[in-house]
C-alpha cells in the first residue's frame, strides 16, 4: 500500500469516540476470514468480471464511449453499479495485497469506465445517450445517482490504497456533476436508491472535499417530503415518506434504508449533528430489537425487499439479503466508530458469520441472495452457466438477474480487515477476532504491535501476543460478546471474569507478552421474544457467534422437517463446529383438514434420536437441503 | 325470470352425481345473506359502474368503436374484464329480482361492449386498435383471452336468466374467434391468466356449442408444457411448470389456479375424463389440507398473490385474496355436482362465511383485496373518493388500481342463490342455511316445495317447512357441517343425533311438516395442525361457521395484540355473534435484543380479563384496528 493513503479503512470519519484502523495496520494471517478472503481475492473477484463482461455490462460502457448504444443494452439500470462495486472490491484487494492481477483488472476496467464519462461528468450507460431516456427522466427506478454512488466509494477504496488516479478522477467529475446537477440551486431531487449519500460524503471526506459532504446533506434533508412519486408499495419503499430525522425505525427496501442511515450518520459527524446521530441511533435500537433475525438479518417481505412489521419475523419468508447484511455493517460500524458502543460491533460479528459468510459458496464461485432461516424443500441445484431469475431457490447461483450481492460480499471480504479494531488516544480496541497482525501507535508515537493467535469460531481462546513493547502504559480493550456470560480473561498469569462489554487492561505491555480471552463457547439454546409470532414455541440454538441449523439430508429418512420436534430439556451435546439435540419425528395423520374440531394425537414415532446441528452459515453446501433455525420445542419456554 | 332459461344456475353441467337449482328455484328471503344481496344491488352494482365511468374504463370500448384509441388508455390491460364482471352480477341480479335498474345498466353497457367488437369477432381495448401492440402478442401479461372468458360468464349469466341478446351474441361471436384463432389448426398458445377455459365451457354447455368445451379442453392439455416465457417468478405463476393432470397441488397465482381448476373440472365431466376430475380432486385434497387458512381463504404469499409450500400459511402475511375465495367456491362447487361429496359445500361455507362475507363494507361500497388472519398496526381510513394502490392497508377501499375483487364479489352475491341447494332422482339437498324459498320438481314432476326459516348463523336451529305436499316418498338431506359434532335432527316429533355429512329423511311429506335440524352453535377452540409453523402456540376460536377474532379496539388501553396471552383453560364463554376469552397482556421490558442469552421474565401484567371475540368477517367495520384470529396461548395444545 503507497503511504500516505490514510491506511485503507472503508470508512474514516474526521472525528468519532475511535479511530478505524485499517487495511495498512490490520492483516488477517489465517483461519476463518482469512480463508475466505483467499477464495474471494483468487475465485470471485475474477468470476464476477466474467460474469459481466459475459452478459455485456461491461461492453455497457463501450457503447456509450463509442456512439453505439441502442435500445438492446443489456442489463437493469443498476448494472453498472456491480461494475463499480467490483471495482471497489479490487481496489480493497491491491490494498491489502499489492496483487498485481487486482490492479490490472482495475486499470483495465478504468480504461472502459473513463471513456464512457461524458465532458460534463456525468456517467451512465442507461440514460442519455442514443436513444435513451433523458438523464434524471426516472428518479424513482432509474438508479443513476445509485450507480454513481457505487463508483465514488470504489474511488474511496483507490485514494485509500493507492491514492489518485484515473479512476479517482473518474469520481471526482462525476461528484462535481451531481453537485451542479443537484445542488443547492439545482435540481431538488434525490434518487429512489439511496447510495449517492454515503459515497459523497466518504468521497468528501477522502478529498477533503467539502461540498460533497454538502451535497449528502442536502440529499438526506430533502428525501422524506414525498419528492419521489408515489408508487404501489408506497414511498416507504424508498424512505421518502417520512424526513429521516422524525423516523423511528427502518422501513421499506432494507438495502435502500440501510444505505441511506449510513449516510445519515457520516453526515451527522462531519457536521456535528447530534439530531441526527440521536435519530439513527433511535432507529438502530428498534429495528435491531424489533425487526432483526437472529442472524443479524434484515428484511422480512419478499415483496419489497423490505423490513416488514415490528415483530414480523417470518423465518421461512425471511428475505435477509445478502446486501442488507452487507448494508447493515456499513451502518453500525460507523455508529460503532462515532460513539464506541460495543452493541454495534456486536451485532457487525454477528452479521458477519451468519450473513455475509452465509452468502458465498466454498469455491466463491456462487452465492446466496435471499437468506431464509427454514427451507421446507430443497431447492434445485443452479446450473453453473445460468443467470438465476430467482432470490429465493435455496440454493446458491453464480449469478442472478439482479446480481448486487456477490459483488458486495467480494468488496466486504476483500476490505473486512478494515473492520477488526479502533484505536482511540488510550489504546487498541479490538473486535473481531481473527488471527492477525496489528501495527499502529499511539497518538505520541509509541507503537502498537500485537499479533491475534485464535482458532475462533471453532475454539473460543484468543491469544493477543504483543509483538513490539513500548515505555509506559496503554490499554488494551477486547471485545466480550454480549453472548458470552461468563469470558474469563487472563493477563499476567492472574485469571478473571469479564463481563460482556469491553474487557480492558491498561498497563506497559512488553514484547512477548500474552493476553488471552476465554469465550464459551459450548452449544446454547436461545429463545426468541415472545412477541416473534413466526418462531412461537421454537428455540435456537447459538455456538459463540454462530447460529446452528438442522438441515434434512441430516434426518433419518424422507419425513423432512415438517414434523419435527425437540426436547430441550435433554440438553445439548457439544460436536466440533456444531452441536447434537434430540429429536422426534411424529407420524402425522393425513386430515383433510388442518383445523379440525377435534385433533388427533400423533400417529405415532419411531423414538427420539439425536440429530446433528451445524453453522447456519455452511447450509446447502453439501447440497440442496430443507433447513430449520428454529425447532419446534417439546417443552415451552423455561419462563 | 323468462321461462326457458335453464332456472338461473351459475353452473350446469350436462351430468353429474346431483344436479343444481338455480335462481329460479331458490329465493333468498331475508338473514345474513339476503342482506348483503340488497346492499349488493342498491350500492354495490352501482358503485362499481360509476368507478368505471370515472376511470375510463367503460370510455375505452368507445374508444376503440370510435377509432379514437391512444396511447394513453386508462387501466390496466384487464380492465375490461371488470366490466364483463360487472354485467355478470347485473344479470344475476336482474334474474334474481327483475329489477328494472339493472336491466337498463346490462343494456346501456351491452351497447357500448359490442360496438367495440370488430367485424372478426375479436374484443378488447388494449390491444390492436390505433397505435396497440398487435393482439396475442403478449399472452404472459396481456389479458386478452381471460377478460373474453368474463365476456362469456356474463354471457351465461344472460342467457340463463333472459336468454339470447345482444350480449350473448357479441360473446358468441368472440367464442367463435377464439376458436378460429387457437383452435387445433390455430395458434397453440394459452393465456398467462385462466379465465377463458371456464367461461368457453360453460358457454358451450349454455348454447349447445360443443366446439367451445373443445377449445377449453385444448386450453386446458397445452398449459403446462412451458408454452408461455418465463418469468422471474416462474411459471408456476400461471400454472404452466405442469400439465394439469400431473399436478398434485394448486400452485403459483390462487386466482388463476382456481380459475384453472374451475375448467379442468366443467371440461372433465363433459368429457366423461374420470383422470381429469381425479387430478382436480388430489389437488383440491392436498391444497385443501394444506396450503388453505381457517377462513377458507387461499394465497399465502404476496409476492406472486399465490399459495405457498405445504404448511407455509402466515397469519399476518396471508393474502388470501377475496377473488380467490370467489374462484374456490367456483372450484369446489362444481366438485361438489360432479361428486356430492359435501366436503365440498363444506369449504364453500367456510369460504362464503369468511371470505367473501368479510370483503364488503355494510354500505357495499368499500372492499377488503387481501384478507389477512393478523394485522398488527391498524390501517388508516381510506378516502372513499381515492384509488386504493395497496392490496394490504387493513381497511376496505372504494376502488383499487387492480380491482377485481370489488365485481367479483358483486357478481358471487346476486347468484348466491344457486349456490345454496341440490337435487337428485331422490329429492332435494340443502347445504347453505338461510331462509329461502326453494321451488322445483322431482324428474317424475312431483313437486318439492320448502321453506327455511332460520337465524343461521347467529342461531343454530334450522327450520325446514314444506309448502306443498307430494304423493310418495322423496328424500330430504341437510349437511351437517363437518364442525357440528352434536347436531340433532327433529322430525315427526323425534329428535335424534345426526353426524356430520347428510343427514337424509325419506318420506312423504305434507304441506306444513316441519323439519328442524340443530347445529351446535357453542364458540368452541380450534388448534391447527403442528406442522403449520407460523401459528405454533395459537388457538383460533369459531361459532358455527364462523372464524372468530380479537380486535384491538376491544383491548384496554394501547397495549396492542402484540403480547396477548390467552388461557384456553378458561374455556369460553358464549356471547350473541361471539365469545368471550380470558386474556393476559404481560409487559415484556425493552429488551436491546429479541434473542437474548438469557431472557427476561415478563416485568408484570394487569391480570386476567376478559376480551370480546367478534366474527372474522366483520372486523375493521368499526374503524381500522388491530386484529389477529390466532391468539397466542398459555397453556399448549391438549394432546
Amino acid at each position: 500500500m503507497t503511504e500516505g493513503t490514510t491506511g485503507g479503512c472503508p470508512v474514516l470519519p474526521s472525528r468519532g469516540r475511535v479511530r478505524p484502523l485499517g487495511l495498512a495496520q490490520v492483516s488477517l494471517t489465517g483461519g476463518f476470514w482469512a480463508e475466505r478472503q483467499a477464495v474471494n481475492a483468487t475465485a470471485t473477484l475474477a468470476h464476477c468480471e466474467s460474469w459481466m463482461e459475459r452478459l455485456g455490462w461491461l461492453a455497457n460502457f463501450d457503447r456509450v464511449a463509442d456512439g453505439t448504444t441502442a435500445p438492446d443494452r443489456p442489463g437493469w439500470p443498476f448494472s453498472d453499479s456491480e461494475v463499480y462495486k467490483l471495482l471497489e472490491a479490487l481496489a480493497w484487494e491491491t490494498g491489502r495485497t499489492g496483487d498485481a492481477e487486482a490492479e490490472a483488472a482495475i486499470k483495465r476496467i478504468t480504461v472502459r469506465v473513463a471513456r464512457a464519462q461524458d465532458p460534463d461528468g456525468y456517467l451512465g450507460t442507461c440514460f442519455g445517450h442514443g436513444d435513451q431516456p433523458p438523464r434524471y427522466s426516472d428518479l424513482e427506478g432509474g438508479h443513476e445517482l445509485y450507480n454513481l454512488g457505487h463508483l465514488l466509494q470504489a474511488a474511496v477504496a483507490r485514494l485509500r490504497t493507492h491514492g489518485e488516479d484515473d479512476l479517482v478522477r473518474v469520481a471526482r467529475r462525476a461528484a462535481d456533476h451531481v453537485c451542479r446537477t443537484f445542488g443547492q440551486d439545482g435540481l431538488a431531487k434525490i434518487c429512489g436508491h439511496p447510495e449517492i449519500e454515503v459515497g459523497l460524503a466518504e468521497l468528501g471526506r477522502a478529498l477533503g472535499e467539502d461540498r460533497y459532504i454538502e451535497q449528502a446533506r442536502l440529499f438526506l434533508d430533502r428525501r422524506g417530503h414525498g419528492t419521489l412519486r408515489d408508487i404501489p408499495l408506497g414511498r416507504a419503499y424508498f424512505q421518502d415518506d417520512l424526513p429521516i430525522r422524525q423516523a423511528d425505525v427502518w422501513r421499506g427496501h432494507a438495502v435502500r434504508a440501510l444505505y441511506l442511515t449510513a449516510a445519515a450518520v457520516d453526515v451527522a459527524v462531519e457536521r456535528g449533528d447530534d439530531e441526527l446521530l440521536r435519530a439513527v441511533e433511535r432507529q438502530w435500537e428498534r429495528s435491531v430489537s424489533r425487526r432483526t433475525y437472529i442472524t443479524g438479518g434484515m428484511g422480512s417481505r419478499h415483496q419489497d425487499e423490505g423490513f416488514g412489521e415490528d415483530w414480523e419475523l417470518p423465518p421461512d419468508r425471511a428475505y435477509c439479503e445478502t446486501c442488507a447484511g452487507v448494508a447493515s455493517i456499513m451502518v453500525s460500524w460507523r455508529l460503532h466508530l462515532a460513539t464506541g458502543d460495543v452493541r454495534y460491533t456486536d451485532l457487525i460479528e454477528r452479521t458477519l458469520y451468519n450473513v455475509v459468510a452465509t452468502s458465498p459458496s466454498t469455491d466463491g464461485q456462487a452465492f446466496f441472495y435471499a437468506n431464509p432461516l427454514h427451507q421446507r424443500t430443497p431447492g434445485r441445484p443452479a446450473d453453473a452457466n445460468e443467470v438465476s431469475p430467482r432470490a429465493e431457490a435455496g440454493v446458491r447461483a453464480p449469478w442472478f438477474d439482479v446480481s448486487c450481492c456477490p459483488t458486495n460480499v467480494a468488496r466486504t471480504l476483500a476490505g473486512l480487515g478494515g473492520y477488526l479494531a479502533t484505536a482511540d488516544d488510550d489504546g487498541l480496541q479490538i473486535h473481531q477476532y481473527a488471527p492477525c497482525a496489528i501495527r499502529t501507535e499511539l497518538p505520541d508515537g509509541r507503537p502498537i504491535a500485537v499479533d491475534v493467535e485464535t482458532g475462533y469460531p471453532e475454539t473460543g481462546t484468543v491469544r493477543v501476543r504483543v509483538a513490539a513493547g513500548s515505555t509506559g502504559p496503554w490499554t488494551l480493550s477486547l471485545r466480550v460478546p454480549a453472548w458470552a456470560a461468563g469470558a474469563t480473561l487472563t493477563d499476567e498469569g492472574r485469571t478473571r471474569e469479564v463481563a460482556p462489554g469491553l474487557a480492558e487492561i491498561t498497563r506497559e505491555f512488553r514484547a512477548g507478552d500474552v493476553i488471552a480471552i476465554d469465550l464459551p463457547m459450548a452449544p446454547r439454546f436461545t429463545w426468541p421474544d415472545p412477541r416473534i409470532d413466526a418462531v412461537r414455541g421454537c428455540v435456537a440454538v447459538e455456538r459463540g457467534p454462530e447460529v446452528l441449523c438442522l438441515e434434512s439430508r441430516d434426518l433419518p429418512g424422507a419425513a423432512g422437517l415438517d414434523a419435527l420436534v425437540i426436547d430441550p430439556s435433554a440438553g445439548l451435546r457439544a460436536e466440533p463446529g456444531g452441536a447434537r439435540v434430540r429429536a422426534l419425528l411424529p407420524a402425522h395423520p393425513d386430515a383433510p383438514w388442518s383445523y379440525p374440531a377435534h385433533p388427533a394425537a400423533p400417529a405415532g414415532h419411531d423414538g427420539w434420536f439425536d440429530v446433528p446441528l451445524r453453522p447456519y452459515h455452511s447450509w446447502a453446501l453439501r447440497g440442496p437441503s430443507g433447513m430449520r433455525v428454529w425447532l419446534p420445542a417439546s417443552t415451552p419456554h423455561p419462563l
